[in-house]
């Protein structure tokens, strides 16, 4: 199979060196390389080397990336964001297959290798959406690991057949199960929890969580969820996304009670997936960090019915995560670009990722002397490599996969 | 003088018109205008049509824009902040003159038409980023209004002599004069407050306070200040940055103490310039325009040794202010834009703004459809025209302009 030798970069800043790629995986990371007969050669003119970026949560199905501009005049409750939704798709008839697509490559062409996306299976659309997203899954399998949660945006409990429906979805293939506020959107938290860990536990499936909940409701809740991961022996198979009860001491939770679930996620290996957003209360990343909570950054929705915010960049979501954290010494916003790359790998279970040598070769090369000055310029993507092969130049992606 | 015609633009995503520029102002706006006799032609292929953006507050001399990387490695109280840059000035010798220059050029060159900037005064640098400052300043006089602030950075009354070189820099042409948290940082917010309002009447300037300090502190402060706007007839004259202690409600300022002070900003025409930090609390945006108060939008420092973060790009800022406060719908995010245009000028006082003939012609051409979507997307400054001239084509300077 293929072979390609990189020509000086410097991995995560460090000194400069070559990187050699064999059948699709990174064989030898060294100074002064040979270039093995008929490989390709790449120059790297000392550039910024990163691992493939890592988006922890997104939308594929939903967005309108791409798409004419649409006005936005929908109102501020999260029930009103969600009938909105509904009502649009089943208006335009949404084809969350080519929407997919469309943003799972303008994130592979911003260097994402790899990405966990949420997509809605409810009682209108049924699986229309899954299928759509599984397709865009297989289309790019061999440039992009694409996770796909099916994810009951309308609520599990509210809309007999959902349950059927998320079953369903894992048997056609969707790799990870979703959940959505037990308490604040199914009104039933011990049963919407119990009927969502037993679709998982039967399909022996991850499960990841949208907990909006605030305060002590959220808290409540992430004390059902962690009871049953212990239970049903889930531990390293469940996400929080969200958590914004975690990040809400002094207003219903207190700092004792954070740190005890906390020091039970750690325990469990429950991750967290944060978006970072500035307008509101989010868990304390430092502190989830020392307590042993693996935090993964993502975007949430990209220009969607929901927001028109979003952005396929994940040096621009760790920057957002900066922002949001007040991280500004080197050292913090190394963290942030963690979020993205090794947690963001580590958390969504994605494996051989990593600049060493037999993980899979999903390299990025910017223009940039420093991790922070990456996270902050946001510079264009020099060279993107996926699965071994050169997939990008210059932000653009290679003719063959712009006309997928 | 000159005379230019753009043709197909669409004023703040309005119905196509062509603009006519005669001797730096807008002569008319309207469809199938004719082109003068001699005068050059663009064509807008429909692009977005914005006024020249605005940056409410930033701090041209201290950035290291363009320089090589900082690696902050600072701590985190503020005073920790001040003593690390002056220590890195005293060591670097950091030139104040061409830095200014070549952060206020990639402001120009992304449509950023006037700026307020405050630049230190201390009694170890003594004037000299001043000097530097104003020098940019009369550079760039004909394609840039740049305002610049003489600001004691390291306090007013701490170190002798500071007052009297804050005299000097208003006589020597600084246009407004800048202040710092009188509690925090002075420790004698009546005797800190009243040197600096005297200066600033005694040369009929307006003043501009960074005023970092939370809660009832700060409102306290506030307080003080408005006491001494009225006393001194300084209405329409003064500036609040950053204004923590506004959005401190619950933690140390009631709704109704916020309220009263918003309201007496509102009278006295006071205005507040927020950066809308993702960190921390912040004025309450839509609180404030309701009552009355002019709300600017800035940057804060750009890539300095306080933060990494922060760009040139005033579209960028609208975005994180958009973020910030949650403003998701289009009628939202077009205030977001007005914090960084019409508001941006008003409330730092430039004149002759706006897209309306008489008006100064600074005009911004970007491929959007929509004011929300130009924000969120930060597209590429296809055109941009300042007093009048061609002074940026798709993100780069006009060469002479490059060259200086």
């Amino acid at each position: 199979m293929s072979s390609l030798l990189i020509r000086n970069v410097r991995p995560m800043g460090a000194s400069p060196v070559d990187v050699r790629v064999q059948d699709g995986r990174i064989a030898e990371i060294g100074t002064a390389l040979a270039a093995p007969a008929g490989a390709a050669v790449e120059e790297g003119h000392g550039a910024l080397l990163l691992p493939g970026l890592v988006e922890g949560h997104t939308h594929l199905d939903k967005t309108m990336w791409g798409m004419d501009w649409y006005r936005n005049e929908v109102g501020t409750n999260l029930t009103d964001k969600i009938e909105n939704e509904r009502a649009f798709r089943h208006a335009s008839g949404h084809d969350a297959a080519a929407q997919s697509l469309v943003l799972a490559k303008a994130f592979l062409a911003l260097g994402t290798t790899r990405l966990r996306t949420h997509v809605d299976v409810d009682t209108q659309a049924g699986l229309r959406h899954l299928e759509g997203t599984l397709r865009t899954r297989e289309v790019l399998r061999e440039v992009q690991q694409i996770q796909v949660v099916a994810f009951p945006q309308s609520g599990l409990l509210g809309r007999p057949g959902t349950a059927e429906l998320l079953d369903q979805s894992l048997a056609m293939g969707a790799d990870v199960l979703g959940g959505l506020d037990p308490c604040a959107i199914d009104g039933d938290p011990v049963k919407s929890l119990d009927v969502l860990f037993n679709i998982a536990h039967k399909h022996q499936r991850p499960v990841d969580i949208h907990l909006h909940e605030p305060g002590a409701m959220g808290a409540f809740s992430l004390d059902l969820i962690l009871q049953r991961t212990e239970a049903l022996g889930m531990q390293g198979k469940v996400a929080i996304s969200h958590g914004f009860c975690l990040g809400d001491v002094g207003a219903g939770v207190s700092e004792r009670e954070r740190d005890a679930l906390l020091a039970r996620m750690a325990k469990l290996g429950v991750v967290l997936i944060t978006s970072a957003p500035p307008s509101r209360t989010v868990p304390p990343l430092m502190a989830c960090r020392q307590a042993g909570v693996t935090v993964l950054g993502g975007n949430d929705g990209i220009r969607d019915t929901w927001s028109p915010y979003g952005n396929p960049d994940m040096l621009e979501r760790a920057m957002i995560i900066g922002l949001r954290y007040n991280l500004r010494r080197d050292d913090e916003i190394e963290v942030a670009l963690d979020t993205v790359t090794h947690s963001g790998a580590r958390g969504c279970g994605f494996e051989n990722y990593g600049l060493v040598p037999g993980n899979r070769a999903d390299l990025v090369l910017v223009d940039a002397q420093t991790v922070a000055h990456a996270v902050v310029s946001r510079p264009v993507r020099k060279l993107v490599v996926a699965g071994g092969r050169v997939v990008a130049r210059n932000g653009m992606l290679s003719a063959d996969l712009a006309a997928l």
